[in-house]
């Protein structure tokens, strides 16, 4: 049962474990080495959602190493380890502050980690009257991820694909036993029935970093994936994600900079050509998409606002299979044909190295860029990795049929950072916010159910039955692809039968779709009102910031 | 003639004067610590419109000194500048490269230095089948700043308020000899009738600074001005301006960021107090307005989605005299009654000190804050100063009435960069908007005139009439606070007499005066539906970035 026990000497803050016979250095530089491949650019994603550790590594420099060692180390690199587990009584000092558990009579408390898909329909729909609730995450707010594409060119504000959490689930706002906490999640002691965490940003607070505790009775996990660079060398220092508002304001930065940069006088024509290279690597429907988008833009946008420079500029999607693989075939052909015809370049390759200013393919060609989207898809975070729990294949966290973590009491795990165990005969499921939206419904129900039977207490709820197990069933899938059309792929697994759909109707299904899938009805306004003045006004150009 | 001159041995790139007898390094220290004291956080404006000197000092640091010594350091402090300037053909090396005169037959060229008021009116009038334009500035659009302070709360969003450049002239983008050049001015000849200029951010072009010239028939300097900061220490490490979009999005950023760290687990009371604590440094209409839109924020907003920690949020302005000093004594009385009621604490006072969590005021009282916003006022820009231009009272460019900076010929200034000089026997006008648009009308027209004379190229204009001087009359000042309240003041100056207003029509009144000020249809409809949606569904708060 203490399989996710924690190896908490890193959340003192004295150094401890400096007299061990490993030396500090050591045993970091080790760790930082194995886990080399997945470090993702610092800089670039310090505002995503799940590189807890990483921003703890990064901060070990110049903290002299006082709050290294969390999470699920294997005790015997730091021998120390042990010793200090056993010093519980270090964790009740004043200036590791948290929320203790729940007393009888009060209501239970929720612990969720994350505010993604999974995470804002499970507050969404939590019975407030039972559970009190504790959000963690370093975002506050709830990215509508499938029109993030669109607001890297301007066709919506960034404003309008970002809801507050608050606005979603109000009692973390306002109940007295309800918080949002603006935090990553840097450890849990599934025995303790606590989680560790640390403030995003420590602007003015006592200690440096900031820590703290929260006891829960039952604990979700949907703290998200990571993107997948495959350990290429320079993807994270050099290519653009898209996952976060900020990395779509980014994307948007950099291209307008180029725009304008490439009309500077003196730029050689080679070097224009360069800037206004647009690769996008990957071509899943987050690919396509902004290519699309992009394809758009240029075809409308900076033929009329970029006129010295619009001949310049060029959209090139690499992929090393096909594009839009879990679509229908007559749907993939269809795209290939769409992209193609509105100057998408596409083009099959293997990305072998990332420079700043160019790809080199596995056959030994060169591709200049000034811009370079990665988007090839996700795999488990470094905070998932740090977690000792059950592994499901690809190395999510193993969840039964009825999202719970098995082998630890009252944890459950949802969304793109689970996946069923190789037990339960089913396959993980794919990384979709549709996939992550129906676990969060599924869930909530489970709680709230579980809730009023007084089983929400820790350890209270063994004898209450949990009801039907997750099912999943696919609706679909939709991408669009530019120029107004879209694809619409009904069918409900990548080999079965059903309705597929190419063109405007489609596209008016996409934007009608999402439009009805946005969470609020002030987003929802502001979504249909940048639609609209896009199609009048055109896209906004002003490089903020 | 020559007193723009330009001492341009830092345009080489080439280390022509490291063999000179005083020490580079020497010489850079020397220039840094004297213009210390207007020197402001770097990272906090670097998107400023006029800190071109500054960015060149700090790139200085790691660029072995190549491209330190621009604009007018008197010649004795550099024995070789004298040299260097007599070394003419040093220029037309082609890794400076740049636009070259204008050929008879040709359309004269307009340089425009600046997208602020002045220079935005001037570029919207300008007769383009007359001239060429070419408008240089670190920014890339229009900021509406009277409606700025009201996007730091989320009543409007950052984007109806910026309003790009090339959506105001068209021209810009399209015709062949005209550009926007995304780039600080670093110096100007006005002997050979080119200013020097390097790009804001250089990311992928071939030299680190990009730095090109361009020549020009005609020169408008219209720059603006800097924070002033009377060289009281910690203000540009501590405080936020607000003038520029980025300003605002900071502020906003951290009066997020403080509200949700209040939240922590283990915060004392005497912490939350302080994070929360928003200090305003001056009683202008930037400083009231701000303090009117944070105080309406709290009203509705926080004690909404923040209560946990809603009553330790207070609202503090400080200033030295008397707020609003410009506005009718009833307004004022009207202003200081209204901000005390909704809960804004007015403090005399002068800042002695800024500290990163607390201010010193002369009396030696502390006062701790979370958030400091510093408004008052402005003055000349270090690129200003470096100019060896004759200067107006208070450091601007001194302009004649036609807005002419006399002894140098085709270089005009406005706006607040510009100023009367002494024996013009006008006084210097406010650094307002108004003042800045309607000289750039007067200015625009007085261009096209002489333009339909032939005067539009450089040395051209000499016998044609400038028609009548520019004179300013005021039209009187608002400010909102917050409410639903305004002042109106129609005035003509400060001791004139006039109609004033303060209440709920004046506000109705400000708001449609800006709504008809702003400059573009797709924002004035920005804005109108920001105010429904703000008022239907409160102010956004998610925290992007």
């Amino acid at each position: 049962m203490a399989l996710a026990r924690v190896a908490r000497s890193g959340l003192r803050r004295s150094g401890g474990a400096i007299g061990s016979s490993i030396s500090e250095r050591d045993i970091f530089c080790e760790r930082v080495s194995n886990h080399k491949s997945f470090l993702p650019s610092l800089e670039k994603i310090n505002s995503h959602g799940n590189l807890t550790y990483l921003s703890t590594i990064k901060r070990v420099n110049y903290m002299s190493f006082g709050s290294r060692e969390i999470s699920t180390t294997p005790h015997y690199r730091i021998p120390s380890a042990e010793r200090l587990v056993e010093s519980e009584s270090e964790y009740d000092e004043p200036r590791y502050p948290g929320l203790e558990a729940t007393k009888p009579g009060e209501k239970p408390r929720v612990v969720v980690l994350g505010t993604g898909w999974a995470a804002c329909r499970f507050l969404k729909g939590l019975d407030t009257r039972i559970y009190d609730v504790v959000c963690i995450s370093p975002r506050n707010h709830m990215v509508f991820t499938p029109l993030l594409a669109s607001t890297c060119v301007g066709t919506l504000e960034f404003r309008s694909v970002a809801e507050p959490v608050s606005r979603i689930q109000s009692t973390l706002a306002t109940s007295p036993g309800s918080y949002f906490y603006l935090a990553s999640c840097i450890g849990v002691d599934t025995d303790k029935h606590e989680v560790y965490c640390e403030t995003e940003s420590n602007s003015g607070l006592p200690h440096e970093p900031y820590q703290f505790k929260v006891a829960y009775d039952k604990l979700v996990i949907a703290a998200g994936a990571e993107p997948l660079t495959f350990g290429i060398k320079g993807v994270k220092e050099n290519a653009y994600f898209l996952r976060e508002v900020i990395h779509a304001q980014e994307i948007r930065k950099k291209l307008l900079l180029n725009l304008m940069l490439s009309e500077n006088p003196g730029i050689s024509e080679e070097e224009k050509k360069r800037l206004l290279h647009c690769v996008i690597i990957g071509g899943g429907p987050t690919g396509v998409e902004f290519s699309g988008e992009l394809s758009d833009f240029i075809m409308r946008d900076v033929q009329e606002r970029y006129s010295h420079v619009k001949d310049h500029i060029k959209v090139t999607l690499i992929e090393a299979n096909e594009i839009l693989s879990s679509f229908d075939v007559g749907l993939r052909q269809y795209a290939t044909n769409h992209l193609t015809k509105y100057g998408v370049h596409l083009m099959r390759g293997v990305v072998k190295e990332v420079h700043p200013k160019k790809i080199v393919l596995s056959d030994g060609s060169d591709v200049p860029y000034g811009l370079l989207v990665w988007s090839t898809g996700v795999g488990p975070s470094q905070f998932v990795k740090s977690l000792n729990l059950p592994k499901s294949p690809g190395g999510r966290i193993g969840v039964d049929e009825w999202l719970r973590v098995p082998s630890v009491e009252d944890v459950f795990a949802l969304g793109d950072c689970a996946g069923f165990l190789e037990q339960t005969g089913k396959s993980v499921l794919p990384a979709l916010a549709q996939v992550a939206e129906r676990q969060g419904k599924y869930l909530v129900e489970l709680f709230n159910s579980v809730g009023k039977q007084d089983g929400g207490k820790a350890l209270s709820a063994k004898d209450i039955s949990l009801g039907e197990p997750f099912v999943y069933k696919h609706l679909g899938s939709m991408a669009s692809i530019g120029r107004y059309k879209a694809l619409v792929d009904l069918r409900q697994s990548k080999d079965a039968k059903g309705i597929s759909h190419a063109g405007f109707v489609s596209w008016l299904i996409w934007r009608s779709a999402y439009l009805t899938r946005v969470v609020s009805w002030r987003n929802r306004f502001y979504v249909g009102v940048n639609w609209a003045t896009t199609l009048v006004f055109g896209r906004d150009n002003s490089r903020i910031g």
